[in-house]
């Protein structure tokens, strides 16, 4: 990622103080790639952004950080990943709000594997624990990849099964991804740096503050195909991701308990809100065939750029609009429009005028 | 029910060796009430019924037993109720194979209440069974009758705990309503004698035939509008009651419970085909509140027979078809006709040429 000339440009959008994700996506929709919006007027830029976007033009502050952030992105195993990467992952670009870069350690490729989201209780039961722990197991020997949010319990357990498996996994934090929270979890976020990945939106030194970790919740599903959640009560975040998986359209599943177990209660409110009843590996696996077909695929080393993005293949190099696209590559638009962007900042395909797109390289 | 006349006529049609429900349900519909079939030229019986009707014509074993079932009949709290009596429970009408008759030992009145059936292994945890007798006991409390099988286990837990409320309970029987099976619920079965219902399709001193038990299963799911199973392997005869239940149209639901429990396996596989998932007795409160206003209508004493018929309301006295009192009672055609079937052996309607209805009295 160091090599990325780039990079510096969409450190410094993200690392300005006061300027939001919806503010960034709003300025990268108007002017592109990052270094235009940085080169931008001032009036510009605040009547897309805001007076906030007027911090983007010098800060020595923001100067220092993304100096420290590149610096950081030298060292090996980390990296800076940017919604123009062909490493974005694809799945977050479905979502509501992709975070314009994700910080990384560890092994990038997990973000191109197929993944299962497990979350649950910081409290867990020990048969909870248990469960989480083999039932992550055994879908990473399936090649799933396990996304939890590294919390004590359940998560700690989820990643645990994941790491001893092919599909290993991947940790989203609420932190910086250089910062260890909970500190009970450091041997563990050592070990998934080494064999997984740590991810995370936030900037790096960033404390776990208290409205970040629903807003990381939004990634852990949102990176993932399904989202299973093993125990939580009535009151937990875990139904915060089950929530936001339900809405990103992940499929929910959820292990039922004792009636009278708190920990089963938040459980059984999904699947009395239509969530998948899960007893084994292989109810989930059944309800997911089409991960094993992924899986299978992404056993191959990945491939050229070009032959990497499928939808250029269905452009051409004549001025299209996007339902051609939709039709030519059976995809739905919302999907199309993502990509199209993704590809656009990634100075791919360019935006015409009248809503149509015109493939460059 | 001893003042019934007809009543020969019904024991000596149940009671004659080699002719089953659904050569019964054939003649009844070709020459109405059980004195016509009796009164008919055996070629006739024949070739509604096959060679088993040539039995119906004289025996002195049946006449024995119906001599003993009309002196049976004449005990206080015994009661035999025939498809012709305004006592038949109107949801059994509603299932594919009404049985003919009824022995009934018990409160009769609890046939006109709005019930619900709760089954579940014999060989129930201790906690299995303490959910079934509270959850019987909140819905006894709430109104809903208890039907159950009588079984060890869940069955009897959930009798006791109807026992205990307004609602009541009933059970129904694999064997003569007169036998005591299992032996160790003898004291229940006094206690249900006494304060609920005891009933059987089976003639009297019937021993409990393994083919008995399926077929007692579907009355249970058809005499309610719902059916909970509580604990429930996955090879449990529960499971044909609660497939009874979806086959007849009822609500089924099921308590969760471990995944590592055999016992909740049944429910389990319940819960994954769309069973409801209970927690609490008000979550199937909640889903059946039809059921009270059932509840609070049934607490008023039985009107007289007349205005007990709604049906004859929408007929007149002219002749008139099906489809026309349907659209009238704005009830479906199966309903309609049951009603029918059952106002016609009662004598107060005439099934005319041309499949019209006319209103007797």
């Amino acid at each position: 990622m160091s090599a990325d000339p780039g990079l510096a440009s969409w450190l410094q959008l993200t690392l300005t103080p006061g300027l939001g994700a919806a503010a960034i996506r709003g300025l990268l929709k108007q002017f592109g790639l990052p270094e235009n919006i940085l080169a931008a007027p001032r009036a510009q830029l605040e009547r897309v952004a805001g007076p906030a976007a007027a911090a983007l033009q010098h800060s020595e502050e923001t100067a220092a950080a993304v100096r420290n952030a590149l610096r950081w992105a030298e060292s090996p195993g980390h990296a800076v990943v940017t919604l123009a990467d062909a490493a974005y992952p694809r799945l977050l670009l479905e979502i509501a709000d992709p975070p314009p870069l994700l910080y990384a350690v560890g092994r990038l490729e997990l973000l191109g594997r197929p993944a299962l989201a497990i979350v649950g209780s910081r409290n867990a039961t020990a048969q909870g624990v248990r469960n989480a722990e083999q039932f992550a197991r055994a879908f990473s020997a399936a090649g799933l990849t396990i996304v939890s949010g590294m919390a004590l319990g359940i998560d700690a357990a989820a990643h645990a099964g994941g790491l001893a498996g092919e599909g290993s996994t991947i940790a989203v934090l609420g932190t910086g991804v250089d910062v260890t929270y909970p500190r009970q979890n450091a041997a563990l976020a050592q070990r998934i740096a080494q064999s997984g990945l740590l991810l995370s939106e936030f900037a790096l030194g960033s404390a776990g503050a208290a409205h970040h970790f629903p807003r990381r919740n939004r990634l852990i599903s949102g990176l993932a195909q399904g989202c299973l959640v093993v125990e939580a009560a009535l009151a937990s975040g875990s139904l915060i991701t089950a929530r936001a998986a339900a809405e990103q359209g992940r499929e929910v599943f959820a292990i039922p308990g004792s009636i009278h177990s708190p920990l089963a209660k938040g459980c059984h409110a999904l699947l009395k809100q239509g969530a998948k009843l899960v007893e084994s590996a292989e109810d989930v696996l059944a309800e997911l065939t089409a991960f094993q077909r992924i899986a299978t695929a992404s056993t191959r080393a990945p491939s050229p750029p070009a032959a990497d993005e499928p939808l250029l293949a269905h452009m051409g190099f004549d001025p299209v609009d996007v339902d051609s696209i939709c039709a030519r590559a059976g995809l739905a638009a919302e999907r199309v429009s993502a990509e199209l962007l993704r590809l656009e900042l990634a100075g791919r395909v360019a935006a015409l005028p009248g809503g149509m797109y015109q493939r460059l390289n």
